[in-house]
């Protein structure tokens, strides 16, 4: 096995996540985790997750071969900080931020010579957040993209293949171009998630039981994304806030266009809009990264 | 069974589920349908869609007991135009629309009197349409909102009756505040995700390869509810036009708010404002409007 010995820092979502797709891919790797609260570390002992729960981050890293940054964006450089003296030298850093700039900014300098930095982002995640919400399929068929960063080429292609055998596509990108495309892939539509539920709790013309009743209608799909963990997304728009920023520029645009075209009545470029966007939704269908099934197969057809 | 005979005109979603749900419910009502165009009719005939499928919307309407208006609302009026000489004496007239206020005012002026004009908006949907679209389970659990409109009280609950059958909740509504209430639940949200998918189209930096790639960061939930029928939703922006732009204004206000916030890296309002979203995701929940199952389902926790 290519790593004999991982740490994984942080056990949220994704690094309980990937402890169980590492048992569930037959891995020998010797685990180790570490989380600052207590209160996870013993949560994390008492489900299995992890060969062994350090209580402190220099334990969980000492002789790992891979070591997993997998904390919110905006701690990832002074957990570098406090690792890096205890590293073994030749050993792998990756993170799972969604942001990869700020992270290489925060990250790099502080590690030393002969470790190699590959940042790395697994684009798969849902609603829930802690040690207790991953399961080990959350990568199937999701990407991963690995942005090299000065790293050795063996060192980036062994945690390529440790993605994969994850059960997730990996791609390698520029890191600038990797911010713009998360924004809006999915910066972008979580702030707007966020907005829009915030918009609702907000007009009180229409009760927050109305608006939970009969959500249905649409609302409810952006509830989901805008129910993740709040220090993640925080740490995201503060860390990736130009291309944040250039997206919803852009957003802001089209959407009063759109509001324009209401106002004025002119259904035409309503229509030829909606059109359109339809025929992004069967790319979509086409690249296997949804179901067909209605509503997201919440509703079985039954006749 | 109340309605011994039921017209539905315009075969699509929402009334081939009604058909199929009102089968599933053992009614024994016979069924005619019409569709404006002739391969429509064809398919409804194929598929075995109503007990009759008729060429014209007069001889559908003929003796029905019941006539439901399931055309988008901008074509409701000059349906109603046309039928109104047809109509049966004492028989009830109900629409599908997502629009209130304007398909009373469209509608109600044709009816002649003793006839009974229900108002009445299903609350489900998928992002399919056209007659093989419908299925028998589309409503269960889902709200049917009834906007009593001069009708007469029993005309008023059989139709509350009929829908309850079908599987639906029913709530009845007053007309500028169920168009309020949709604006916030369904209109903007879905306007808001077409913009996005229209953005994400447009940034040419990106690619079309690379946002479908990616879209199960987020803006895959945005491309479902944009991927709806895009003669529906021009005539629901077109006939809720002051409800649309409220809700919209109130939108851009907080998104600018937020938008302040990563320019500025004010991250404990950013911090805020997600954590407050999170509460009404849970109320969702409790609500049973949604499933918890990570990714709406899509994907299983195995281990």
């Amino acid at each position: 096995m290519s790593y004999p010995r991982v740490a994984l820092i942080g056990l949220g979502l994704i690094a309980s996540s990937m402890f169980w797709a590492m048992r569930r891919a037959g891995m020998q790797s010797h685990v180790t985790g570490y989380a600052r609260s207590a209160e996870t570390r013993d949560t994390a002992r008492r489900i299995g997750l992890c060969d062994t729960v350090c209580d402190s981050v220099e334990e969980a890293v000492k002789d790992a071969d891979l070591v997993v940054l997998a904390v919110p964006v905006g701690a990832m450089g002074a957990i570098a900080k406090t690792i890096a003296p205890f590293l073994k030298p030749g050993c792998t850093v990756t993170d799972v931020g969604s942001v990869k700039a700020s992270v290489i900014e925060a990250v790099a300098p502080h590690l030393p010579e002969g470790v190699d930095f590959v940042p790395a982002h697994p684009m798969a995640g849902t609603e829930h957040s802690g040690p207790e919400s991953g399961f080990s399929s959350l990568f199937d068929n999701r990407w991963c993209l690995i942005v090299p960063h000065g790293a050795r080429e063996e060192a980036t292609a062994t945690l390529e293949s440790f993605w994969q055998a994850l059960g997730a596509n990996t791609e390698r990108m520029e890191v600038s171009h990797h911010d713009l495309v998360c924004a809006v892939v999915s910066h972008v539509p979580h702030l707007i998630a966020y907005t829009m539920v915030g918009v609702a709790d907000d007009l009180r013309r229409v009760s927050d039981q109305e608006v939970i009743k009969f959500s249905a209608a649409g609302f409810r799909d952006f509830t989901r994304i805008a129910a993740s963990d709040p220090t993640m997304w925080r740490d995201v728009f503060l860390t990736n806030k130009d291309a944040a920023l250039e997206v919803l520029g852009r957003f802001t645009e089209e959407l009063f266009a759109l509001q324009r075209a209401i106002r004025t009545g002119d259904g035409d470029t309503l229509f030829d809009y909606f059109t359109h966007t339809r025929s992004i939704r069967r790319g979509i269908l086409e690249a296997g990264q949804d179901t067909d099934a209605p509503d997201f197969g919440r509703i079985k057809k039954d006749d």
